[in-house]
């Protein structure tokens, strides 16, 4: 986690007004709202379990949007499994990108056009939950603008549920959080070993 | 975490068969093979993140069953969610069960009778991955005999995943596990200040 606010007068703002919607949440206790989570570290777990926020919200009949920020070479599991499901809108950030191409412009071209996708969801109150799986490593990497990032995050509707994966959360996003995870590796012994990611566990 | 090996020989055993499983495991390295995942610690994202493998492993048309370990009042969006999805065996643990029961011997049969359901589960390689939620929680209040938990997911067939959840995952546990992860706290903002659980995220 770093300190990257890029504008100090921005973040002020933006905890200024953090700290209105605290007090007022705190007002009216037990009231229902849209909650900003954040999964980070290294350890295993942290875009699964956006995943599993999704399942559960699609299990009360919302309706989601995932933007995936990394895309690997194989499709996965996941992209799979929840594109076939009713009540899901799911975009992969640049057909065939990965963080291997060694080309900045093209990379920070595809984060751009994935965030107007996720900003088009966090503008729209229909959908109850967004997940912006591994957004952290594009943060990370400098492809996005952070403080249009966490204005885009706070602007969101009220009711609707954010969520954040990916390693080297940025400390400001942590501020702007309402709940924080960090997984931390107690062991993952095969990775160390070299043997490959299995299906349905890392895939 | 803590050490509750009821019994050295026994575990003496299932590390030494644990010991040749790995040996043959890095000798052939980048072969397929069910891992033993273990999601514990504090943090949110445990049960979210054993849920969202479930998903993944469907997306690659896997077969999987899940035992829930601790039921709660009021149905889960992740129960209505996987139980309408094909491949997917669901199991809750003793209706209405809850950890308030106060009543001992009634507990320590509900948590018999959902390992028996399990330990089918994990007996039978037509299941690709198996989530025993919460299962740590179990242990926890010593409701099922250690040994013979970890000697079924220890006998479990080759190629079958295992995912474990719940707070205090016990040493021997972690032992035996291929991949642990402990989910820490950052923040949790809301629930310290008593703003109830909101569905899609914690239901």
């Amino acid at each position: 986690m770093r300190e990257n606010a890029k504008d100090p007068q921005r973040h002020a703002q933006r905890m200024a007004a953090k700290q209105k919607i605290m007090h007022e949440r705190i007002a009216g206790a037990q009231k229902e709202q849209g909650l900003l989570l954040v999964l980070t570290g290294p350890g295993k777990g942290k875009s699964s379990s956006g995943f599993g926020m999704l399942a559960r919200a699609l299990g009360h009949g919302m309706k989601v949007g995932v933007v995936q920020f990394i895309k690997g070479t194989r499709e996965t599991g996941e992209e799979a499994f929840f594109r076939r499901q009713p009540g899901v809108e799911y975009h992969v950030m640049g057909e065939g990108f990965t963080w291997d191409t060694q080309d900045r412009e093209r990379d920070t071209r595809a984060a751009e056009a994935a965030w107007q996708v996720a900003r088009g969801m966090l503008t729209d109150a229909s959908f109850d939950l967004v997940l912006l799986d591994e957004l952290n490593i594009a943060l990370r990497y400098d492809y996005l603008d952070l403080d249009q990032v966490l204005d885009d995050l706070q602007a969101r509707p009220p009711m609707q549920h954010a969520v954040v994966t990916g390693r080297y959360a940025p400390e400001p996003l942590i501020e702007l959080a309402d709940t924080v995870t960090e997984m931390k590796v107690i062991k993952h012994a095969f990775k160390d070993q070299g043997i490959k990611a299995q299906r349905g566990i890392e895939l």
